[in-house]
C-alpha cells in the first residue's frame, strides 16, 4: 500500500523547508506519495482555509502541517479543515505552539513541537532575503545534528508504517526538548553529545532575543542590535553542531540511517560499511 | 494589483526550498500572493503533469518551476502544462538544464540556471536524511552569500513589477555563473568577493564528484568516498562564504536589501542605519 | 587622600578572582590601598562573620564583597558585619542575588549584580580543578569583552573618586544585563557589539543548565551531560567574545582605558597612539 | 584533623587567582580550612610584612605565598615573617624566582616555580583592565591544560595529607618546566601532549617579549608593539592548549581528578563513568 | 652502489622546490648522491639546453626534470638533451603535460603528472614575491597530505632500488589523480581521506581559474579577481588538508615513512613507537 | 646589463627553496639571469667544494649561498671557493651562523642571517618526507608574512641594481630579527603587525626545542615529543601569520610589490588598483 502524505505549510519555520525530503532523501521510496501545498510566507485564516482545502483534494492518508505558532488563527483554521475532512493530522510548530496543545489534542491530532526552532529576527532594518536564508541554513544544521529532524522523521515514519500495516496510527505527541533530541541524535561521543545539547540550548534561546527585539523593544537601534545578536547566536549554535559532527567523523562513528525503497530506515556507523537493514 | 505567483517544485535543488521566502522574507508584502505545489522528492512525468495541473488551478500570473535537470521528462511536462495554460513560466534549475535552454526558449519561457547548485551525493551508503539536510544547509549559505539568491530574487521581482505596471514582462534568461553571481552579491571588500568566487567555484565543482560517484563509478568503496568528498567540498564552500560575509561585518558593510510592503527592495550598508527606499 | 578598599570574598564567582586588579592593573595607583580577605571556597555564616571581622580590622573606607548568591546566610552575615561597622559596602554577586536586593538596599549598601556570571557545573563526576579553572578562564573572557568588568571597574572607581573629593559616595545599584554591559564595553563595530551581546546571553543561559544539572536532575548520566553542555556553552561564549575583540583589532579600534597613577582612567583607540588623560 | 592553609598573595601571577579553588573546586572538602590575605597589586616590603602578619594571626598549618619574582623585597619579607612564625611555607612564583631558590631553601621553605607563568605586558599604552583580564584568562587556560595547575594542586595536597597523618611534611621544591608539566597533565593522546608542550613553551617565551618591552626598550612605538605581540603569543598558547583538550574530548579521554570531601582526589577518563576513589 | 640522481628544474611547480629533500629528508642516506641544476624562473629552449648540458656533466644514473607544462619547447629540449645522453629521465610536470605523454613515451622516458599541481595566478596586479611564496606554501601542504608527494617519492625510490640491484629500471608512467593520490596518502580515517580528496579536487580546479585569469580574460578588474579567487581556493585546499592530518593526529594514526640510511623507507603509525624497517 | 646570479644551496633551510623565485616571481625579469646548483640534503666539504666549483663555471656576477649553520665545514668551503674566484658572495643562513659572521666579514662577503629560520625536528622517529614538507610549508608562510622574505628580496635586488648601474655593490650584512622583519613586512594594521611579531618569535623559538630534541635529549620518547612539539609551534606560527594577512585583506591593505620586467618592484595596496612603478 502506498501512503499518501500531504504537507500543508503556512509561513516558515526551520523544520519546514526540507521536511518532505527527510522522508525520502534519495527519491527512492515506493511506499509513499507526497504532496506539498503552501501559501508561502502568508498565514492568514483565508490562507489556512485554502491550503487545507487544496490539501484535502489530494485525499491524503496523513496530513502534516507546519507553521510558526500553531495557536494563530491561520494555522488553527488549516488543521480544522483537515480534521473536519477526517484526515489524521500532525502539527509541527515552534515553542509558542505549546499553548495550542490542548486544542490539538481535543481535535484528535498529533503534534511535534520543536523548542529549538526559534523565531527569526524579523525586523526590516535587519532581515532581508540573504539574512533570512543564512538564518535558515544555520538552523537547519542545528536541527539536523542535535537530533530534532531525526525525531520528526521517525515519528512520521512510524505513522506511515502503522498505516501500511492497516493499523490505526497513534499520532505523535512530543515536545522536542534538548534531552529528547540528543537521545535521538545518534551521536556517540559524549562530548559530541554535550556540544549538541549546548547548540540546541543556544538555538532555543535565540527566540528570547528575537521576541524581545520584534515585539517588546521599540527603539530602532536597540531592536536592531537584539535581533542581530540573536542571529549571531544561531550562527554559533550551527558552528557548535558542526563541531559535534566533526568529532563523530574523527571517530568514524557518524550514524547514517538511509531509507530503503520500502521506507524502512537502515543504519550504519563506519563510512565504509553497508547500511544494515532491520528485519 | 496583486500578482499571483505559483511555485511548482519537482524534486529538490538548493535553490528551491526557500525560494518563495526570498520574495517576502518578513511576510509583509501586499503586492503578491503566493502558492507552492510540490510532489516532494518525486519528479516523474505524472508528477509533472499533476503539479502543473494543480498550479494552473490557482491561475497564477507567473509560474516559477524548480527541479534538478530541467531536461528530464517530469520537469519538461510540468512547464509544458503551464505554458499550454498561457501562464508565463520561469524555469529554475541546475547546470544540466543548460541543454534544455533551446526547448525552454522555444516555449517562450524564461530560465535561471544556477551553476553552483550542485547535485547532492545520492548514494544510499552515504546519503541519509541528516546528510541531506546538512548538504542543503551548506549550499544555502553558498547560494546566498555568493549572490545567486540575489539574482533569483531580483529577476522574479522585476517580472512582478512589470506585471504590476501592466507591462508585458520580459522573462529572465540567465545562466548564473561565478562572475554574474558575485556582481549581484553586493560584497564590497575585494577579498570578500574573491573568497565568494572561490566558494562559488568549489560549490559548482561539487557536481563533478557527485556525478562521478552516482553515475560513473560502480565500486561501493570508491563511490562512497567520492560523494563524501563532494560534501566536504560543499562544507568548505559554505565556510568560505561565511568567511566572506564576516569580512563584510568587520567593515560594517553588509548590504541588506529588505523588501518593503509594496514589494520594493530598500538598501542599506551600516547596520545601524535605516534602509533607503528607492524612488 | 588614599582610599582604603577592602575586598571580602566568600566562595567564587567569575567576577571575583581579578576584581582588585581591575582597579590597578599595573600596580601604579597611589590613590588606593587594597586588602583582600577570603575564606576560599567556603561560605558558611561562620566564614562570613570572620571575613567580615578581619576586613573591618583593616578599617576600609569602602568594602566590596563578592560571593555567589548573596541571599545565602554566609554572604548575608558578611555584609551585615561590615554594615554594622559603618563601612560602605558594595555587594557583587550573580543572578540569584536579585532576591537580596531589597535587603541590600535596606541596609544602605550598593550592589552590582552580574547576570552573565553563571554558576559553574559543580558535579563531582564533571568538575575537577582543571575543569573549574577552564570555566573561569572562559567566563573571564566573556565578562571582560562584553563590558561587565568595565562596569564593575567604573562603578567602584566612581565611589573612590567621590571619597577622594570628600563627598558622600552614592553606592552603585545596578543589575548588569546584556544591554548595559554592551553599552559599557566600548566596542565600536556594530557586529562586534552584536557578537558580544550574543556571548553575554549565552553565558547568562549557562546557569539554566548548571542549576538544572546540579539541583533538579538526579540521574548521574543526565546531570553529567547537562553540566558538561553548560561548560560547552561558556566555551562558545568565550570564543564569540574573542571574535568580537578580533573585529575591533582588525579595525584598530580596541578601546583601552588604562588607569593613571592618580586613579583616573585614560582612553585610547589606535594601538599606536597615547592614552588621552581626561581633565 | 582539619589542616589550616593560609594563602598570602602579593601582586598577581597567573598561578595565583584560582589557587585556593584548585584545592577545593566544589567547596566540599572537610579536611581543610582556607584563608586568603592579599594586598592586591601592590607588593612593597610594608605590604609583605603586613600580609605576613595577618596571615600569621590565622595560625595556619601551612602557608602558601604567591607573587611575581620572589627575589623582590616584598615577597622576601612576606616569607620571612611566616618562617619566623614557624609556619611551613611554600613559595609559588615565576621564572625570575629561580634566583631566590638558595634563599628559600636556606629558610627551610618549599617552592613551586612556574616557568610558563610569564610576566604581563605592563605598559600603560597597552595594558588596561580589559587587556589584563584577557591575558589572565589565556594564561589560566595554558597553565591548566599543560599540567602546571595539576602539579601545584598535587604538591599542596601531598603536604596536607602528610599533616593529616601527623607526619612532618616534605615541602615541595620543583621548577615546573615543560616536561614535568606535561607529565602531570594527564593528557593521553601524544599529539595532545605535543600541542600542550608547544603551548607551554610559547607561554614561557612570552616573558622574553614582555621583559624586553617593559624594561629594555624605551621608544613608545617599539615597546607597545612588543608587549602587544607577547599577548598575541599568550592568546595563541591558549588556543593551542584548547586544541589539545579538544583532542582528548574527541577520544573521550579527558582525565578528571575531582576531590572527594576527605581531600582525596579521584580519577576518571570516560565522561560517563564515575570517578574512581583511590584506596 | 651509490645511485646518482640529477634534478633539472625549469621554472617552478609545486612539486619541484622540495623534491630532492623528499628522498632524503634527514640527510642520512648513503645510497644516493644528488645534484640539482636550475635556471630559476626562466624556461626557454636555451635554458633547457644548458640545464640539460650541466646535468649531463654530473653523469647521473637517473635524471628527474621538473617544469610547468612539459610540452613547452624549453622542457622538451631539456629532456631531449638528457635522453640523447642515454640518461634515464623521469618528467614531473602538471596537467597540461598530459599532451606530452606520447612524446615522452616515445623518448623512452617516464613521467609523473601531478593533476593537483595547479598553475599560479601569474598576473602582475596580483602576484608579487609574497603572494607567490604563500601559494607555494599552500600547495606544498596539499600535495603532501593528499598523497601526491608520497607517490613522487615512492616512484623515484623504486627506480633507485632497481638500479642498486643492478636491474634495468622501469620508469614510472603515472598521471596522479585524486584517487591514486589518496590511495598512497596513508590516511586511515575515512573522513580524513574524503577531506583529502576534496582538498585535492579543489587544488586541481585552481588551474581553471588561473588559466582563465591569465590567458582568457583581458579586463584588469576581472582577471585580478579571478586569480585572487584561485589563490583563495588553494588556501582553502591547504586548510582542508591540514584538517585531514589533524584527524589522523587525533587518532594517533599519522603514517610516517622515514628513510633509513640505506634508502629503505620504514613505517609507523603511533607517534611513540619506532618505525618498522621492512625486510 | 644582465646580472648573472648564481645560487649555491647546501642542505635545506626555510629561506632556500623559493629564493630564486622571490626575485622573479612571474618569470618576467629581463635584467637577471639565474642559475641554481645544489647537492640536495648533503653538505660535506666535498659537496661544498663541488657546488662552489660548478657555480663558478657559470661566472656569476653575484653568488648567493644558502645552508643551515654557515659555520660548518661544507658551507665554509662553498663560500671560500666562490670568494677565491672573486665572486661577490652573500651568505644566507640560520641563527647558528651568527658565529660565522667574523669569518664572513673577513672574507669580504655579505650575509643575511634569518633568526626565524629554525632547524627542523630531524629525528627518524618523527621526520619523514611528509613531515618535512609540512614543516617547510609552515615556515614558508611565516617567513613570507613576517617580512623576512621581503628583506632577502630587497637586499639582493639592491645589489643587483648597483651592479646594473656599474657601481661596486655594498653586500648586505643583516641579522634579520623580529623588529627588522616586521618593519619590512609592509603590514599596515598594528594588530597584524603584532601577530606577525608573535609568529616570528614563535618560529624562532622552534629551534630551542629541535636542538634540544636532536642534540641534547637521548631518550626516544622524550626527544620524539620535543621535536613534535616544535613542529606544532611552527604550525601555530604559520596560523598566526595567516591571521595577520587576513586582517590586511579585511582592510584591503595587502601590500603587493611585484617586480617589473626591468627588475624594479612596484607597489600597491588596494587589490583593484594598479601597482605604482617607482621612478
Amino acid at each position: 500500500m502506498v501512503v499518501k502524505i500531504g504537507f500543508g505549510k503556512l509561513g516558515n519555520i526551520g523544520s519546514a523547508p526540507l521536511l518532505e525530503f527527510l522522508l525520502d532523501e534519495r527519491a527512492e521510496r515506493k511506499d509513499i506519495e507526497v504532496r506539498v501545498v503552501s501559501s508561502g510566507a502568508k498565514m492568514s485564516v483565508e490562507h489556512g482555509a485554502e491550503i487545507g482545502q487544496r490539501l484535502s483534494e489530494f485525499k491524503p492518508d496523513l496530513a502534516v502541517v507546519t507553521s510558526p505558532n500553531a495557536t494563530l488563527p491561520g494555522p488553527t483554521k488549516l488543521r480544522e479543515v483537515l480534521v473536519s475532512a477526517k484526515i489524521p493530522v500532525i502539527v509541527i510548530s515552534d515553542s509558542p505552539a505549546k499553548k495550542a496543545v490542548p486544542d490539538i489534542e481535543k481535535a484528535g491530532a498529533g503534534y511535534l513541537i520543536v523548542e529549538a526552532d526559534a523565531m527569526i529576527g524579523a525586523r526590516r532594518e535587519f532581515l532581508d532575503p540573504a539574512e533570512m536564508a543564512i538564518f535558515n541554513a544555520d538552523i537547519l544544521k542545528v536541527l539536523t545534528v542535535t537530533g530534532v529532524f531525526k525525531i520528526l522523521c521517525q515519528e512520521i515514519d512510524k505513522v506511515v508504517q502503522s498505516m501500511q500495516k492497516g493499523q490505526a496510527p497513534t499520532l505523535p505527541r512530543v515536545v522536542i526538548n534538548k534531552e529528547k533530541a540528543i537521545e535521538a541524535s545518534g551521536l556517540s561521543n559524549p562530548y559530541a553529545r554535550t556540544k549538541a545539547i549546548a547548540a540546541h540550548e543556544i538555538a532555543r534561546r535565540v527566540a528570547d532575543l528575537t521576541v524581545e527585539g520584534c515585539f517588546v523593544v521599540k527603539e530602532r537601534e536597540r531592536y536592531t542590535q537584539l535581533v542581530a545578536a540573536a542571529h549571531e547566536m544561531m550562527r554559533e549554535a550551527a558552528r557548535l553542531a558542526d563541531e559535534a559532527r566533526e568529532i563523530e567523523k574523527a571517530g568514524d562513528m557518524v550514524l547514517r540511517t538511509p531509507h530503503h525503497d520500502n521506507g524502512v530506515a537502515g543504519a550504519k556507523r563506519r563510512l565504509m560499511e553497508k547500511p544494515v537493514k532491520p528485519e
